[in-house]
């Protein structure tokens, strides 16, 4: 027992409520832009068999698989991402829904991974699809939505851009250039290693293939070309007013093995340069999961909230967004001040009316000096103290930014809280004259 | 591969958006409950070490851990619960915080049980919990909360109780009987067996404790007597206009070993007969978790999802709160209908705009007949249908509910939606005329 417990293990983090706000935030975004685009919530177990991941998910995910053996002789891993579940869930139950579903998830995921900053073990992912739709109508969607979602968070096409690739332009050139068919997934993943290998090494490695890093590079110099479904996308994109979010990228690959046809990620232009989300299709993953019988074309993408949440604080004008909202989460409507402890089963009668009403209220549980009560108020966020004592049912109300002062009865007080709740007044306005 | 991939595993569950909404019904009541009383949010890791549970919660949670060996040969488990990694967290900088501390927490826990009717393996909590006030008033604010819940929920006194006891109570009558201080754990358990066991086997535990069933059913007849913390919980509630959910029964004692003073638990009066959600004070907890130094009086309470959404279910007026709820949850606020696919891209700059203006909104991927795209408003519960083709930027408008139509342009649409979000209409009232 004892100190040794007060820390977490290596890439678990207690989430302090100054910390759970910012999540609870980014929740808000996410799920608010999903809602708008008509996409609904679904959930799936947090533990699952690991046999979903292996072979499915790519190197990328199985070597940092956090997995156990249960107590009934189970290999089960603590999921790694979401989508092996949905496709899962999309099989299973095919036949009940319209197509095409359009299912949004935000829930933890876990890595066993080198810790470094962004990256922990335990972290929030909010995970968009579209099942049912092979059209490139289902990619635009989820390009608009994840754009939309940067938006509302408060980014510009300065800061963040969709690189959209395609896979398929890929192995189309593949084959143009003899690569054997059962060699594509190497010469994807030396695509992908491009931005971050020696130029030396990845020749070598093209070469082996029979290509080289001389036709890759010309390859990539004309995108709009290389691909038919980016005439589509960047049509579908402007028609929105959504293409400045938009910029065809080759490089992009993206490495989970399940992925074919379009890829996109979402790629901070600051100093961080980093993919903050990604996505794309994967027509064959329900089937590989679900059996013949459940094939269904998918795309979809995630977006991790750790990542984000560094590039929003990165970000003045995000991080301006992201200011505001905070400063009025904690923030209590009334902190009722019990100014004569004789009056203190009174004062709780109006804490549970105004609570009742809908409003955020507090008190102090303990007996405290009046000073120490405003005190109280005043870190809680309070907009008003309501001062409970002598001359009650009478109330002295004191506007805590202002520090403006009114005696009003219950009813006023109620329909003054409800006056500035009902948006007539901004968060800053003076609630009583 | 294949279909044994189309289950989870044993007491986990796919979440289809049906019972997701049931769960983001559930959240909302406990989130917006608990912020009125002026909680706020944190979370503690889904995976603690096995150490913080052991020898602290008790056996009833221990023997039920989802432990593991991890990878760094650490001892890993699942969290059963929230309440020792709040223990850590407050004790980890319990001088940063103005005391006391209201804080709650919803998430997921695990438990490796038996699987029956509202349990299984993988389950949503509820926490809310009091740190740093000793006073009575904390545990009443905590009973207050859990009424409140329940009221929210749609629950009366006919309903549901919240069942109150007194461990120090049990403590100072074992005392008086001459139970062994070192015996007063096993004589608590005893107590706790009472309404599950036979009166046989009570009696004879008892009795090797120096008591008797006898003695301990008459102490039970006047609970009101017993502690003198009753007196000062029930006015307290009565204040509150809440005592109606209150009962004074010396017959709860709730399992967990840390649990001190006052306890509670939310017992359903109808045929379930059970334990909804339960709490109390574990004034010792802190310290064990982080030392001497970090020794702070806290109660709390727990609620899980499963066993209250079955409740929910199983009382009308609560259910039908739920089905209200739920008669909303995936409605779209307009349909846009492409009647003529040479206006797509215009009536996606129509669907970009009115999911600006924050409405959801959604609309054909594929080119589909009219008829069938009517059927998709339909099977989406779109208030609006809108038709995008010939006549634009004039739009067919039909309110899918009184199948009236009328012609307008884009502002009167937004317009009229807006006039229905703002609440100047119920939810089936003409939107136009």
């Amino acid at each position: 027992m004892g100190s040794q417990q007060l820390q977490p293990l290596p890439g678990f983090r207690d989430t302090y409520p100054a910390d759970c706000a910012v999540r609870t935030y980014l929740c808000e975004q996410w799920r608010g832009a999903a809602g708008r685009y008509g996409f609904v919530e679904y959930e799936g177990p947090l533990l699952e068999p690991t046999d979903l991941y292996r072979r499915k998910s790519g190197d990328e995910i199985t070597a940092q698989l956090f997995h156990f053996t249960d107590k009934g002789e189970r290999e089960v891993s603590l999921r790694p991402e979401v989508t092996p579940s949905l496709a899962r869930m999309a099989a299973a139950r095919s036949r009940d829904f319209r197509k095409p579903l359009k299912w949004f998830q935000v829930g933890p995921c876990f890595r066993y991974e080198k810790q470094q900053k962004g990256r922990s073990r335990e972290f929030y992912q909010f995970n968009c699809d579209i099942l049912g739709e092979p059209g490139v109508a289902a990619d635009a969607e989820l390009v608009a939505l994840v754009a939309d979602v940067m938006r509302d968070l408060g980014f510009t096409p300065d800061d963040v851009v969709v690189r959209v690739s395609d896979r398929d332009a890929w192995v189309a050139f593949a084959a143009s250039e003899g690569v054997p068919a059962d060699r594509h997934q190497a010469f994807l993943a030396a695509v992908d290693k491009l931005e971050r290998e020696k130029p030396d090494a990845t020749d070598a490695k093209l070469r082996a293939l029979g290509t080289s890093l001389a036709a890759v590079e010309r390859f990539m110099t004309r995108p709009a070309a290389a691909s038919q479904k980016f005439e589509a996308l960047l049509a579908d994109l402007g028609a929105r007013g959504l293409d400045g979010f938009v910029r065809l990228d080759l490089g992009v690959v993206r490495g989970l093995a399940y992925y074919t046809g379009l890829v996109f990620e979402v790629f901070s232009l600051g100093e961080g340069m980093r993919a903050v989300a990604g996505g794309g299709r994967y027509d064959g993953l329900c089937e590989l999961v679900g059996g013949s019988g459940a094939a269904m074309p998918a795309c979809g993408f995630a977006m991790g909230d750790v990542v984000i949440a560094d590039l929003v604080r990165a970000t003045p004008q995000a991080n301006a967004r992201l200011t505001s909202y905070l400063s009025g989460a904690f923030a209590l409507d009334a902190y009722v001040v019990v100014a004569d402890e004789g009056y203190r089963l009174r004062a709780l009668g109006l804490v549970q009316k105004l609570r009742t009403a809908g409003f955020r209220v507090d008190f102090p549980l303990a007996p405290a000096k009046v000073g120490k009560q405003f005190q109280a108020a005043e870190a809680a966020q309070a907009r008003l103290a309501v001062v409970v004592g002598e001359g009650f049912p009478r109330l002295q109300v004191k506007q805590m930014l202002t520090r403006t002062s009114l005696e009003m009865d219950e009813p006023a007080l109620v329909g003054a809280l409800e006056a500035a709740r009902g948006g007539g007044l901004p968060p800053g306005a003076p609630l009583i004259a």
